[in-house]
């Protein structure tokens, strides 16, 4: 039996992406739309104060493309709250004019290739601490893409032993810190959860640096034999009055 | 001729996955969306007495992010009341605001690989019984994900010999054991009835115990090489005036 | 160039697979429900005459899961007869409520892999007819899968000589021949009219046997490396008053 | 670099497939679904118009199964009547009662590898230009379907040299020989135009030689070790009024 | 670690794909659609003064087949401006009758394999600024498709050292430059902003030619090994009177 990583695991995360009806919430009256766009605001307000104090966090983009108009992304203490915080979107009345696009479930995550070996528990170090309660930066955009370790013939990387995983981790850590003050980067582990190992979400105030970034990765052997990408998903940040004017039409 | 396994099958399983159709369930007048939420109470206390007696058992969860709103697993002696099940629910008034997502047909499982060798008929053992013929728990969460085993070029279990497989499962079965007490665990088979060859549905307390469980078995051969996984749903339990509040808008 | 194998070819079959919309169809008056499903009967019972005359032959099931709510399967002596039946069933009131979830065109097949040589004409032989031209039983259940022989790598089966594929196919029959009188199997072509080469037809008493069988098969070579199977689809049979209750609603 | 193929180059290439939305048809006013059809009619003879005067060529036909009710294909000079001639049908009465399902952009192609060298220009041969400039034939029954080359691993048609790809095709193309008389084959490329390198049109008035055909060749290597296959659509013609009274309900 | 590739990084590019909802624009009173129009040709005329202004550029064609009814393709030096004109484009009254098919987002780029080594700073040099800041030619056809570069078993692009990439790309690029003045080619990097690793755009006023670059490049070592493609989309110009006349119905 191949020797496991092992994980610290955090707040537990949804991203949530959808598309605007744009037609049908064009037809709806003008007040009715107001009424529905500031209860929506008063919800994103609510989760401002999760942040606030520390309870949890979250951060609401708009999408460039085609693949949604914008995403929310949650992070809180329990699945439970998550669930919640679904539920209560679904009832908001702008909801109705939203079409599900993509979701990702999963838990911020840490793994032991690059740790220190030490005798602290590491839930109490408070640098630990941070990297799993994160509060999401405000960053202009911000870049999402799912992904898994392949398994096909040679190129299994759950048959290579924990030596070996821990080498090439290590040289794939150090190109993310040469990113460091560039891009702020959130790993969560959605194995059990979703249909990817890993959710990668990067935050930046330079768009070009995701490119850079996850170009430069790809020829790492990490990801360029082991690496398997899903959809890639980048956008824009919509904050404060933004978070209104999206919707406004006409 | 390769030698297979034999199975023991008990009860057969459905999964229903479904969606609300938020929109159209919040134009429906109040005392009409009552009724309907009332009926479908009704029904799914109809299969909590099934439970009661043990002639089936049934779980009712909301699924955390877009993959669903809802599950319903319901477990029965015969294909035929699965079917009747199915379609009394599809007659439900509830069910016009619901869009199916996603399915699976399966009858609970277990191979010989396991086994001890006896004389005694195994579906006289009380054990064998009670994993054959499970009263589902009321754990927090659950986990479901369909599974392969894979046949690619030198990864093919279906071409590997009986001892070999027995070996393999034999360590991988240990990993399972280990969460005991953790993570109750049903595995149905739907080779000839759906599109894999298991269901795996997990119920524990702790829903971070499915991530350590799927991730650590990862490492292990049987998945590392020959495991072909399909979509994860993760879910919290909806019980007693939940399964109405559940459906409550405004 | 490789020896292909000889087809004898029978009959034409459609499956066609659909979903009701059964929202929209609860809206429908009453009256006009029980015409529309009044109809379908007497359509139904005209393909039934096709039954008695042996100048076709059909069956209809309900699917479990939300693949399917019912297939309809169809046999006919030529591709124009399908195209006809298809055509009659899409003007009936009834398919207004269904929505198409899947279908698959093929001819009944039989291959020279098994075939005694011999100087008769095989289309003479009361046997081999029997086989071309089923009499589709009224078995409780149905399952249907479409499949590929795999071209990947070393697991190629159009490149193996006629000699190896006719050892392997001779092993293989052996073990649907071992479920004689509790399944009974139709093989349809499809080569050159839809996606797979093949589709199989199980009809059985008990549900189960189709698990058997397939599995069991699967540790064959033939399925083992060369398979390729796309979706599975199980179902009960509706007969006589069956198929006009199950459109009840309220 | 290895020696690309080169191609002759004829008519474009649209082949439109349709499902019709029967349920909206079915409630359209009797007269206005007979002007909409008879509008249709107009637009098909305007079509033939151009057989007539070789200008173009078209074929009509229904397709047997769910995915498509039928196929309108169309040959023209430039890839800008193909687009006028789809505007064109876009605008129509009877589109809005139809739903896009599959379409395919081509262009009539012959390669040079079963070529034999020659000073004349190609394009001035009249058995060249027959086949490049194709009138479609009224045959009973089409086959349509796309495929590439395959480019995997030891499997790589495009790293084979030219004269290894002309003694392969050579043997396959004695297959296609063997069947003149029986079924007529249009090949179109679509490398840079469609997600499929070529399209397969086959025309025959006996279906089950489209079965015959294709399942030989699949035995040699060029399908065999080399052939990706997308989807298979077979129909039968609509010749005349059938053109009208395929749309015809009650 | 491999040595990776260094990009010079132009213009942000979206490439949007829309189907015209025929059957509701054509129930949409004349009046009403001339004004949808009238405002969507003005949105258009405001792209084509940033490009006469050399502050971004746009192309807007017609697609053939049922992929897409028009692309509208847009250049912008930061990400914030696409997502602006997307976000201005879906509150157009034209939009909502668009049904968005496929969309892609990227960033022109050109890639150090092919440079000379110079002390120069690339970004002022006029060659290399007309290719990152391109006006795009109203020429009469355009081909966009997807791609990738293959990480599969011994076909690992990314394994590759440095020499042999820029010793491949040199001899792809020789048959590039030989479609110069036939084929213009606009090269864009989606790593980390989409789902594969580039978008090309060709532009040409022979269609042919985009079927003849594609075919060649794929008998070389780059494409034939290495090459993964998505879709391609092909299509027409629409200049002038086109813009508006394309929605003109009845």
């Amino acid at each position: 039996m191949n020797e496991a990583a092992i994980t610290l695991d955090g707040w537990y995360v949804l991203h949530d992406f959808r598309t605007m009806d744009w037609a049908t919430w064009k037809a709806v009256p003008a007040e009715e739309r107001k009424a529905a766009t500031d209860e929506f605001i008063t919800f994103l307000d609510k989760l401002q104060t999760a942040d606030n104090e520390k309870t949890g966090s979250h951060a609401f983009y708009t999408i460039v493309g085609q693949k949604a108009d914008f995403m929310l992304m949650t992070l809180r203490p329990t699945m439970d709250e998550l669930q919640q915080l679904e539920a209560e979107f679904n009832k908001l009345a702008i909801a109705d004019y939203t079409i599900p696009t993509y979701s990702y479930v999963s838990v911020v995550e840490l793994s032991n290739y690059l740790a220190k070996e030490s005798n602290e528990d590491p839930y109490q170090n408070p640098y630990v601490r941070g990297r799993l309660y994160p509060e999401l930066p405000r960053s202009q955009y911000v870049c999402f893409y799912p992904m898994d370790k392949k398994r096909e013939g040679d190129d299994n990387w759950y048959m290579l032993d924990m030596d070996r995983r821990r080498e090439l981790m290590r040289s794939h850590g150090l190109i993310g810190r040469s990113y460091a003050g560039k891009v702020k980067q959130i790993i969560s582990g959605s194995v059990g959860f979703d249909d990817y190992e890993w959710g990668v979400t990067l935050f930046s105030d330079d768009v070009l640096q995701f490119k850079k970034l996850v170009y430069e990765m790809r020829f790492d052997e990490v990801s360029a034999r082991y690496g398997v990408f899903g959809s890639f998903y980048v956008g824009t940040i919509l904050l404060g009055n933004e978070r209104g004017s999206f919707f406004d039409v006409q």
